[in-house]
């Protein structure tokens, strides 16, 4: 049991985790502070958080939980915010989507409380943004990676896995490195590709005819379009060397494909078609999903 | 009501439009024909049709009403097959995801019949094939369209418009044109993307781990890659040109957003993604979809 959890940033992650931590009878006490007064204090008036904070140093001070949850580009500043009033019991952890960004951000911000941080990426989330949406089964057999490096408190990394078992999640450990090349891959590119698909569709003279169409594979496919630009703004950049990666050997598959279909090779362009189904047939959600 | 529904082709769509049609009781008697015999059989065990026929002229012989439900690259046969089972009241219908080159299919199949036929595609689907599937419900609330041409016969163009209205569809008219470049848009282009996405991790050497850590985003934006491989070979090379040209206009988009995060331009990069995320979330389906 924590006597209190400081949280910065009241959104969709923060609140879920704050509501998370309540129902599981984990935290006494939830402070909260975002940039924003106004979605301070909605978290408050939904009893999200108990306690609304003029500062994130304030929403920290006495804290033994911290959690980031801001947008990743914001990390480095909150940390050094927030650097005065972390204690050496504390356990600190963020929610962002990129690891290694976000590490070297608490290595400057937090200096000599950086031992005290547990970079965490929580696989869940909603398309719709902010504490109205917070729910405290957000987290529920989702996957929790969490990307510790040599600084890092083995007590703080065991806390950090209690906490977020606590709250239904499945725990695994690797480095920041594999996290930011394995989310390039599935998780980054294909918001970049879905980003790029609508522009293209929209871009063109009939593309609102176009549009109006498409139907329930479009639907699935072009949903995680819809995310949060600054979010995805601030992801793609942040790991912006994995990401061109991807999006490069991306483009030499889908030309190898275009040269099959320019070609009328059918046999070919089959394998390759069925290569692609049976790998996507046989695919598992290593955690299933919950039913949001 | 018609006496006799020909069904060439006893798979999922096949299928489903006969159980709709006997639904609906808009049809006396179901006669189905597939390639494969076993399947024939399969179908009339199911009471998806009423009698399994021997070939496909035999299935339409006596018929009012007949629908091709093969892949597009077998209509062309089909047509030939069926040739002299027609008359001149004959009702004639297919449900490819391509029209131009079924139509010029049916023109050289069906010769001084092809008048009947009226071009269709159901904008429906399951990611499984197969008449195990066969839904009565496949149709409901889905937009249905039709493309006739200046020889196809009016009163065949309305007496399909009926039957797909009386069976939950909406319908709508255009032309073979016009269909096929908003198809390769929203539908061929979004499939070619995630066999291509799904082919370029699984060919990593740390694809399998990369795919392991997926989640819900990335479940969604690859459902359609698991289509099926003769289904969608066929689609890709019968409207190649549009293919073809939607997935250049994609790459071209998809390299403007790779130089936005290159060169670290957040700016553009978020009105890029805010672009798609406003245009997408916008987005409704036209006819909302079933809970398939």
């Amino acid at each position: 049991m924590f006597e209190q959890l400081g949280l910065i940033g009241c959104g969709l992650m923060g609140g879920s985790f704050a509501l998370a931590l309540k129902r599981a009878k984990l935290v006494k006490r939830v402070v909260g502070y975002s940039k924003s007064p106004s979605t301070t204090e909605r978290a408050r008036q939904l009893g999200v958080i108990d306690v609304a904070a003029p500062s994130a140093l304030l929403a920290v001070s006495g804290a033994d939980l911290v959690l980031i949850a801001v947008p990743v580009a914001a990390s480095e500043a909150t940390f050094k915010a927030i650097r005065h009033g972390i204690s050496a019991d504390t356990l600190v952890m963020d929610v962002g989507s990129t690891k290694g960004d976000v590490i070297e951000a608490a290595r400057r911000g937090l200096q000599d409380q950086f031992s005290s941080f547990v970079p965490a990426h929580p696989i869940a989330g909603k398309e719709v943004a902010g504490i109205e949406h917070a729910d405290a089964g957000l987290f529920t057999r989702r996957q929790i990676v969490l990307t510790p490096v040599k600084a890092t408190l083995r007590s703080n990394v065991q806390r950090a896995t209690q906490i977020w078992t606590a709250v239904g999640g499945h725990v695994l450990t690797m480095t920041p490195e594999a996290h930011d090349s394995a989310f390039a891959a599935v998780s980054h590119l294909p918001h970049l590709l879905a980003f790029a698909f609508i522009n293209a569709i929209a871009g063109q003279p009939q593309g609102a005819s176009f549009l109006a169409l498409a139907g329930s594979g479009f639907r699935d496919f072009s949903r995680i379009a819809a995310g949060d630009p600054t979010l995805w703004r601030d992801v793609l950049l942040a790991n912006r060397e994995q990401v061109l990666r991807q999006s490069q050997a991306f483009r030499k598959e889908l030309l190898q494909f275009e040269a099959l279909i320019a070609s009328g090779d059918g046999q070919a362009l089959e394998r390759a078609i069925d290569n692609a189904s049976r790998t996507r047939g046989r695919w598992q959600p290593a955690a299933p999903p919950s039913s949001d």
